[in-house]
């Protein structure tokens, strides 16, 4: 997979060897992203099933119980994420047949996982008109799905259509997610942004300059309350003041239908490093990690925050743009697919 | 002056030779909050006497034209702060009379700064309960005035009071005065605080986490529209959202009554570079600047944003805590004292 810590600064393909390799990439955010995670996680269950059928035979009592150590251990890498407890009991499921099913089943979810994404972006290009000034937060784009992406899929889609439109990509401290990664995607798209500080967003929308909002989700409750990348809430709240319509785009297997609305999400709180220093490449290239803060002062890192669904004008989803009313009656159709 | 660029990370002294230096050092924010830029521009003005009149004779016609030139370089260094312009003015009339009067009039003003600032905590320390969680954003606290702060001095009272509280402190990018200045004042104070990104206003205070928001400003027009640093207005109206009083600290100095509301307020525009790029300290505790964002990406970096007077739900001043449209009964006072 692409290591997404070293972008934009170097180009660089991380191997992961076994299923413990796929959960620090995971953890450590080498692949990141509602969509690639999930993609990751569906491979680290097949490696579980390949892995544990090399050291035991399929039928023993031994194997099952591998496979629920390594399923808990995967699931545990990022809690908040519902595309990683999605494909992670798809793979296992299918892995109760054959070793061979498992790894079939992850390779069909990573393909789906990018027809969702191209259908996504194809549903939410209606949105993006020529001028649209569009504000992102995060990044929801192809590196963080397995193409295409969410939030920014639509964009892609409306590029090439011929439409001439303007981003902003919110910085999304502590981590910089859009304008490392948003950025860099926009630029290798060809598509004029500039990297705004996330305390801009009122000041943008107060100006008139913002027409829309879109980001991707996390994990959605059956409600449509989301849960996606910290300031999330904030620019939504900002948004409604300011009658700015903001869509969240997701494929339907980022909602977790299991949860009746978003209190029940559980936030992953990060190291409070990722706050208090910063790694990026000096003027000669060389990376450094640098302090941004107070030596002594402590920091508080919640990676994500919960949008309650009145905030959210739609979901752009692959099943077309939604109300957040409409979610669920999508329920039966997507548990029986 | 205390190099506000080098905290916290080293304690530096700068010294302004002339009213030149001390343009430079607003500029380049070696000084900055409200106050603090206030008092410097005040000595400015009475270097530039100073300057003058050792050039040249008091009456002669050049005299005036170098004081209005250097007036004008002083005033074009921050061009959003009020107190920049108020001590300006002040001091010019006051050396309209001679220099001594220029120098004792900037000197007045900065101990007057004091005074109000002081007043300003005792006003404001009512509001702090012990148990109360305070959020704020930048810095406006001592290293912003001459002494005690605006935001921040109702908290160091409440402190000598004996009260027990505790305070998040916005990270407030782009130039991290929250998580470097902020942070090291409460330090500096023993109070208990964590740094946190601005991007978990909403989420704090979606938890219950915040019971108010204390902030100082740059300029306030006569109908309380509020000039403070970016990311005031977006937690003026998360705070509004949640029902969670936001407070703006301000000597009266800060108020403009020439503009009737905020839309007037020139807001100034930074260089891209801050957003860019960081300077802090390596874990050797040599000072690196690192590249933040993906290189050949361009960002926007406007300094202030203008939040309207019915988001805030009182100014803490030296004349007691007013509602907005409480400001303008105090004009005729203001103006002739």
């Amino acid at each position: 997979m692409i290591d997404q810590n070293a972008l934009p600064f170097s180009f660089e393909i991380y191997q992961a060897h076994n299923y413990q390799d796929t959960c620090r990439a995971i953890v450590t955010m080498i692949t990141r992203g509602a969509g690639a995670i999930g993609a990751a996680a569906g491979f680290a269950m097949a490696q579980a099933f390949i892995e544990g059928s090399a050291k035991m035979e399929f039928g023993t009592p031994e194997f099952p119980e591998f496979l629920a150590s390594a399923r808990k251990e995967i699931e545990a890498t990022r809690p908040t994420a519902r595309n990683l407890f999605y494909a992670t009991e798809k793979v296992y499921n299918a892995g109760l047949k054959s070793v061979e099913n498992a790894v079939r089943e992850a390779q069909v979810l990573a393909e789906q996982n990018i027809a969702d994404a191209k259908q996504i972006g194809e549903n939410g290009s209606i949105l993006v008109k020529s001028g649209s000034r569009i504000l992102t937060h995060c990044n929801a784009g192809w590196l963080g799905f397995v193409d295409y992406g969410s939030a920014l899929a639509p964009l892609y889609i409306a590029k090439e259509q011929g439409k001439e439109f303007f981003v902003y990509a919110d910085e999304t401290r502590p981590r910089n997610q859009g304008a490392r990664l948003t950025a860099w995607e926009l630029q290798n798209e060809g598509i004029p942004h500039k990297i705004v500080p996330d305390n801009a967003g009122a000041h943008l929308m107060s100006r008139g300059m913002i027409d829309f909002v879109i980001v991707g989700a996390d994990r959605i409750a059956a409600n449509g309350d989301t849960a996606n990348k910290i300031g999330t809430f904030e620019k939504a709240i900002v948004a409604k003041e300011f009658g700015i319509p903001f869509y969240v785009a997701v494929p339907f297997s980022t909602i977790d239908f299991s949860l009746s609305n978003g209190t029940k999400i559980p936030i992953e709180e990060r190291s409070e490093d990722e706050v208090l220093s910063y790694t990026g490449p000096d003027s000669e290239g060389v990376m450094r990690t640098i302090r941004m803060a107070s030596p002594g002062s402590h920091a508080m890192n919640p990676a994500f925050d919960v949008t309650p669904a009145r905030f959210i004008t739609g979901f752009i989803t692959e099943k077309g743009i939604l109300k957040p009313d409409e979610l669920s009656s999508f329920k039966i159709e997507i548990e029986n697919a």
